[in-house]
């Protein structure tokens, strides 16, 4: 924590730094550089044993609220490739690029936009003085060949983003759940950008995942709807825990706005790096059904049954990136906490419903390590749960902290006696002493509770 | 039903017809080709908003089976893009291809192995005499370009198995997760090969999903973990209820085994197109894990801390088509039933873990909207519910038939006085009258004890 005057102005001053995070992610299994062995591959992250069953929760949250548990939305999971026609019609091949610039110097590559971040040059004695070429457009697309050939009719695309399915799939859907307007499509879903530099651990990488809705409604309810859905993912964020002075919305000016759009709204996180986006509500218009009519020649709009008005529906999205909200859910609950015995306790404070692991069972010496398994075993039926026997019981404590683990039980000498264990809660520290029988309801009722 | 002598050897005489399930698939919103509106892409498919939840269900099954109900098991979500040297290690850069003929009169191309399922050469009027090139070997992997450049520097691969990540990410999950041997990495996703002729709708993809599992021990207990990793998946798919009869272990004979490869067992499902293997469970010996250390110049050995032997360890894989057991499930469960008042209902006899929709809710009348929407919405926070309020109930019953559903719930004129309503069971078509308050309880009940 910076103490000196720049610092005030500075809005990340005082949080955790991402290095930390970074080290933490990798040391205890949650997120690593994918093909670490190979030297790694610049844009591509691996979710290890804890990582996954965060990210995983994370779906499943979305999932139930903004599909199941809505009558006006239904559920997709379309393939990552598409006919390529698709991103034609989407702009994508015309215009989805970014300004690319090479230094002649030291042949680094950069976009022109982001030359502060290009360092000093190499091949200049370490001066900042770069030889950028004129910027050119480069098209973010990855590129592959389906089929025997390597030519141009064999070209698709891997997706840069999952709602265009969505679009393809409109009457399709519509017509088997039986939906009427307005009504919502929702995926979850990897997606691929060919990004020049990737940067920000999994904040800006190459290949990410996508949990996308496209809500379509006539025009005259677009502000309407539009209300909601930022509302309702606002409230979400909220919900995750995500704190009030690290989240905010920030509108777009019209000049900013996609020439289809008629609003459009970011919902940022202030990381360690700054306020970054981790979600887009957007009101696209009619462009993409309109466009994907035009294209494939198929009729996508909707007859309205009382007026007989014929109309492409307006479409609002919401699009959140999976990866920046568990980064974001992660840089949220690092914490580093003076104990009143001075030491340090690195914790992850992370919301009941994603912590990865719900419960540790740690029996207090190697001979207890029985009935302490059979209990592990119990409550693996229900909940994500480790068993760990080795070290102090302190440590243990302390590295399950450090994972976010809500609960940890111990089974000690008395628990022989007794049939109760205790029950160590995360941020408190408190301890409560339970029946072994009653461990599943209390638990239960705890971790319900918090969904 | 063919009735002649011939039928009595076809093992899937009197089995459902693939058109009927395709057919039901696509109305239905389970399963269509993705990007209809385009023509189609050949070997890509979309799941709909009923395929969604199958598929989910299935994929927390097996996570839970496999993963989170273990203790010597992690999970792992790896990128689908690795660094391509993994594929150099792996055999498949060299040895993934298949035999590729082209016919030079009408251009059709065919895989070497498969020219019986060829067709006429519409260029020698329609006879079925194509002129076969030789066979040529052909790389099923799909490749594209990470980075600003596209040459050979920069072609990565779409992974052709999941597998491989978990060998490089071995030394780092056993670690973060403090992990002895024996135990096992799994991870469920997408994976691409670039089929020649896709077929059998979702069975052979160009792109679909696997769930696999690499389990990790000593060479001395190579057997006894085989064994034990089949019985349990052949159990898995028993308790998905696929039929006893239309389930099989088909051992690898010697010279079917992959050079490395010490024991191989495919698990078959009787589709309506013949017997076909939906997972594969191999004992792949040291292999995999020697090959990435050879070409990464890291130590992937384990040291025995007793004896002090280094060694790698030899490796159980077991490997499910996420897909394919998604279509077994329903080719298993389709059902034409004759019923005793001479109609027949179409029905999907669903296991009700996997059921995409647990309950539909259907007011007996209009006016009985409100009322059975509050059930509906009570409902939804707990489970996949359906709410319709058109057609006649019997028309409405039927179609939740079609679709798996296991419980419909009928809100009618007496339930506004007596505050009870009439519970429809899928199978056997009982109706039982349930109190309201009590219908949670009962389907909780009902629904938990399936699982």
């Amino acid at each position: 924590m910076a103490a000196d005057a720049e610092a005030v102005d500075d809005p990340t001053a005082g949080l955790p730094r991402m290095d930390d995070i970074v080290s933490l992610c990798a040391r205890r299994g949650f997120i690593w550089q994918s093909s670490e062995i190979y030297g790694g591959i610049n844009g591509f992250w691996d979710y290890g044993p804890l990582g996954v069953e965060l990210k995983n929760n994370l779906k499943a949250l979305w999932w139930q609220r903004v599909v199941r548990g809505r009558d006006d939305v239904e559920g997709l999971d379309s393939s990552i490739i598409a006919h390529p026609r698709t991103w034609e019609a989407s702009g994508h091949v015309e215009h989805f690029s970014d300004p690319l610039v090479d230094c002649r110097a030291c042949k680094k590559r950069m976009r022109a936009d982001q030359l502060d971040d290009a360092g000093p040059c190499p091949a200049r004695q370490g001066t900042s003085e770069h030889d950028w070429t004129p910027a050119r457009n480069f098209n973010l697309m990855l590129k592959t060949f389906v089929g025997a050939q390597e030519d141009a009719a064999a070209t698709a695309f891997l997706r840069a983003e999952t709602c265009q399915s969505i679009f393809l799939d409109f009457k399709r859907v519509r017509e088997s759940a039986r939906q009427r307007l307005p009504f919502g499509i929702a995926q979850i879903g990897k997606a691929f950008r060919n990004e020049i530099n990737p940067r920000n651990f999994t904040f800006r990488s190459r290949e990410f995942e996508q949990a996308e809705l496209e809500f379509f409604c006539h025009i005259s309810e677009r502000e309407k709807w539009f209300e909601h859905w930022l509302g309702e993912r606002l409230a979400f964020h909220h919900e995750l825990g995500l704190k009030e002075t690290r989240l905010r919305v920030r509108p777009h000016r019209p000049d900013e706005l996609a020439h289809y759009a008629h609003a459009a709204a970011d919902i940022e996180f202030l990381f360690p790096f700054g306020w970054q986006e981790i979600e887009g509500v957007h009101d696209r218009g009619d462009w993409d059904l309109r466009r994907h009519s035009e294209f494939s020649g198929k009729d996508l709009t909707i007859t309205d049954e009382e007026t007989k008005e014929r109309f492409h529906p307006c479409v609002i999205e919401t699009s959140v990136g999976i990866d920046r909200s568990c980064l974001a859910l992660l840089a949220n609950a690092y914490e580093e906490e003076k104990l009143p015995d001075g030491e340090t306790r690195a914790l992850l404070r992370l919301p009941l419903a994603v912590a990865p692991v719900k419960v540790a069972v740690l029996p207090l010496a190697k001979k207890l390590a029985e009935p302490a398994q059979r209990i592990a075993s119990e409550l693996r039926r229900h909940w994500s749960v480790f068993y760990d026997e080795s070290g102090n019981i302190g440590r243990r404590y302390r590295r399950q902290d450090e994972v976010g683990t809500p609960f940890c039980i111990t089974y000690d000498f008395d628990s022989e006696s007794d049939a109760r264990v205790t029950v160590r809660e995360r941020d408190s520290m408190t301890q409560e002493r339970i029946p072994v029988d009653g461990l599943r309801a209390y638990l239960q009722d705890r971790l319900e509770t918090a969904r």
